[in-house]
C-alpha cells in the first residue's frame, strides 16, 4: 500500500495529465486549462499588477460566483484554480487591480456589450456541438444595405454542406437571434449552431436548412437613447428577408420559414414571429424574454385568442428555459398559460442556467423539429 | 471681424463635429474618436487604475512611439488626445498598472498572438476599401479536417457577389495569407480585402475570382518548440488545394491560382509559390520576409537560375514595400538583383511602414494583374 506521500505525488501526476489548455485559448496559450474533474486553472504574466482575479461575466455565472483571486508567485505570475465548474461556455473577465479586462491566453467573445474572455468547459457526456468528422457547411459573413437604418450590415449565414453541390434545390431558412450585449457573432462562436447542425444533418435528424444569423440591434439614422434594438424588427421585415431570398435559394413562404433566438432574441422570435404569421410559421423563444407579463388573451396583439385558428396556423411554438434561470419562472408560467388556453406547443424545461450551455441543448432539440412537411 | 475668444469658441465647436467614434469601435462606443486632423483621443472609465496608458502595438506603429500617458479626471474616466497619426489600421493596448489589456471600447483583431485592440483612422484620400454601395461577395468560414496536422482547420473564403447566380462558372484563385501573430480572420478584418474585391470588381478592375485566406500556423501532431509554422506548406499543398477544389467552383489548374501574403506570408507565398510552379502562376510579396539574403543564383531551389525560362513560366511575381518599413533594405535589394538577373517581376514601393495600410494598397495594386489570361 503506498504511504500517504507517495499517493500525493500519484495523484498529481495524474491531475497534471488529466488537464489540458482550454479550446477556447488562443494558438499556443497553455491557460487556462481544465481539468477531468472540471476544475479550471488560469493563469496569467503580470508582474507590474498589484491584484488579479478572475471574475466571471456579469459577477456570477457558470464559473461561480466571483471575483476569484489570483496568487502571484516570484516571476510575477499570477494563478489560481476554481471549479468544479458548470460544463459550458462562460464569458470571463480579468480584474487587473479591479479594473475589468481580457485575458491574453482567450480568445475574444462578444457579450456583455464588449469583446470579453471566454471559456469553454466540455461536457463528456454530450458531443453534439463538436467539430467532428462530418461533412461541415459554410458560416457565410454576408454583407448587405438596410434601408431601415442606412448602414451596411453583415448578417453569419449557414449553408448545409450539401448547398453548394444542389445547384437547384432550396431550403428553408430559419432566423436564429442572438441575447442581449452580443451580436451577429454569438451562434457560432458561443454556441457552436454550424456544428450543432453539421451533426443533426449527417444523422439525418434534420432537414437541411438555411440559418440566419443578425445582429439583433438597430436604430433609425439619428436616433439616439433606448436600448438600441427598437428598429430591428423592421430591418427583419423589411430588408434581412428580402435580401435573403435574393442571395440564396431559400423557400420563401411561410413553411418555409423559422425564427427563434435566446433571451433579447427569443423576446424578439415572439415579438416579429407573432406580429407575422403571413411570413413565419415556426417560433422558438430559448429562455426568451418576452415571457414575462403573458396573458394569451392580450399579450402579442391577441394573436393567442383563437387558440384553436393559432394552434392551426402555426406549425410550431417552442419555448424553454433552463430551470435554474432567473426566466424559468416567467417562462414556465406562460407555458401554463398556454396550456390553460389550450394552445398547442413544446415546452421543454431541464437543469440549466441562462447561458450558452442550456441554449445549444435548445438549438439542438427545436431544429430537428422544423420543416417537416 | 471675430474676437479671439469667439474664435476660440468656433474652434472648439468645429473640433466637436470634426471627430467621431472609429469605425473600430463596438456599438456604441463613443471613444476612441477620430479627428478630422488625424489626432486621436482615446478615453475608458477605470476608477480603480493607478497608472492608465495607451500603448501602439509593438511599441510603436502609425499611431506613433508609445507608451502615450492617459490622464485621470475626478470620475475616474482616463483620456489621451495624440497624433496626428497615419492613416489605416493600427493594433494597440491599455496599459492598466502597466499590464497590457484591450480596450473595452474597441473591437478586437487577432495580432501580436492575441486579440488586440486596433483602430482604423481614414485616409480621406483613400475609398477604395470602403464598405460601398456595390454588390458584395460572401465571406464564408469554411472547416475542413487537414490530414497533415490530424486536426480541423478553418480558411475564410471570399466568393465574389456573382458567384451564386453564376452556377456554372468556374473561378480563379487567389490564396492569401496574413503576418506573423495573426490569423486566418486578418485579410478580412483588418484588411478589409472582400470590399477592396468587392470595389475593384463593381468597377471592372480585376477578374472575378475567389480569395482563400487561411492560418499560417500548422504543425504536426506532436510537434514542440519552433515557430508553429512549420507544417504549413504541406497544409497548402496537401490539404487546403485539394479541399478547395473540391468545395468551390475553381479553375484547378497553375494558370487559375495565384498566391500572396504580408511578412510572413509573404515569405510564405514565395516559398509554396515557387516550390509548386506546377500549381501556382502568379506569386506576390508584400513586404515579405522572404526577401532577406536573397541570390537569384541560389535562392528558392534555384528556380531563378534559369532567367528566361522563369519568366516565360511565371505569370506574375510582385513584390512591393513600403520605404518606411524595416524590410524595405532587403525588399529593394531583392527587386535589383532579379532586375540585374534579367527576371521580370512588378516592383511596387512607395511611402509607407510595415502596416496593413500598405498591404490593403498592395493587394489593390496586385489583384488586378492576376488572371488576365
Amino acid at each position: 500500500m503506498l504511504r500517504i506521500g507517495a499517493t500525493g505525488v500519484l495523484l498529481a501526476a495524474a491531475a497534471l495529465w488529466a488537464q489540458q489548455p482550454a479550446s477556447t485559448n488562443v494558438r499556443g496559450a497553455m491557460y487556462p486549462q481544465v481539468h477531468a474533474d472540471r476544475r479550471v486553472t488560469f493563469q496569467v504574466k503580470a508582474p507590474a499588477a498589484r491584484t488579479m482575479e478572475v471574475m466571471p461575466g456579469g459577477g456570477a455565472n457558470g464559473l461561480g460566483k466571483g471575483p476569484f483571486a489570483m496568487t502571484r508567485n516570484a516571476e510575477g505570475v499570477w494563478s489560481t484554480t476554481i471549479g468544479p465548474v458548470q460544463p459550458g461556455f462562460h464569458y470571463y473577465w480579468l480584474l487587473i487591480d479591479g479594473v475589468p479586462a481580457n485575458d491574453p491566453n482567450s480568445e475574444t467573445f462578444f457579450g456583455w456589450g464588449k469583446q470579453s474572455s471566454g471559456i469553454d468547459v466540455p461536457d463528456p457526456a454530450l458531443d453534439y456541438y463538436d467539430a467532428k468528422d462530418v461533412p461541415h457547411g459554410d458560416v457565410r459573413i454576408h454583407w448587405y444595405r438596410s434601408r431601415v437604418t442606412g448602414q451596411v450590415r453583415r448578417a453569419f449565414v449557414y449553408t448545409p454542406a450539401e448547398y453548394d453541390t444542389n445547384p437547384r434545390k432550396r431550403y428553408p431558412v430559419l432566423y436564429l437571434q442572438h441575447g442581449a450585449g452580443e451580436s451577429e457573432r454569438g451562434w457560432t462562436a458561443q454556441g457552436r449552431a454550424n456544428f450543432i447542425l453539421d451533426n443533426l444533418l449527417a444523422a439525418g435528424k434534420a432537414k437541411p436548412m438555411i440559418v440566419v444569423m443578425e445582429n439583433g440591434y438597430a436604430t433609425r439614422p439619428g436616433q439616439t437613447g433606448g436600448r438600441g434594438n427598437e428598429a430591428f424588427a423592421d430591418v427583419v421585415t423589411g430588408d434581412l428577408l428580402p435580401e435573403i431570398d435574393r442571395a440564396y435559394r431559400t423557400r420563401p413562404d411561410r413553411a418555409g420559414r423559422a425564427i427563434a433566438g435566446l433571451s433579447m432574441g427569443g423576446g424578439q422570435a415572439l415579438q416579429i414571429g407573432l406580429a407575422n404569421l403571413d411570413k413565419f410559421a415556426y417560433i422558438g423563444s430559448f429562455s426568451g424574454a418576452g415571457a414575462r407579463d403573458f396573458d394569451p388573451a392580450k399579450s402579442y396583439g391577441g394573436v393567442f385568442a383563437d387558440a384553436a385558428a393559432f394552434s392551426k396556423r402555426v406549425k410550431l411554438l417552442w419555448i424553454g428555459c433552463g430551470e435554474q434561470d432567473f426566466l424559468y419562472p416567467a417562462s414556465i408560467k406562460m407555458h401554463e398559460a398556454l396550456d390553460k388556453a389550450g394552445i398547442r406547443h413544446t415546452w421543454m424545461a431541464g437543469p440549466g442556467l441562462h447561458d450558452w450551455q442550456v441554449w445549444r441543448g435548445h438549438l439542438h432539440a427545436f431544429a430537428p423539429l422544423l420543416f417537416q412537411d
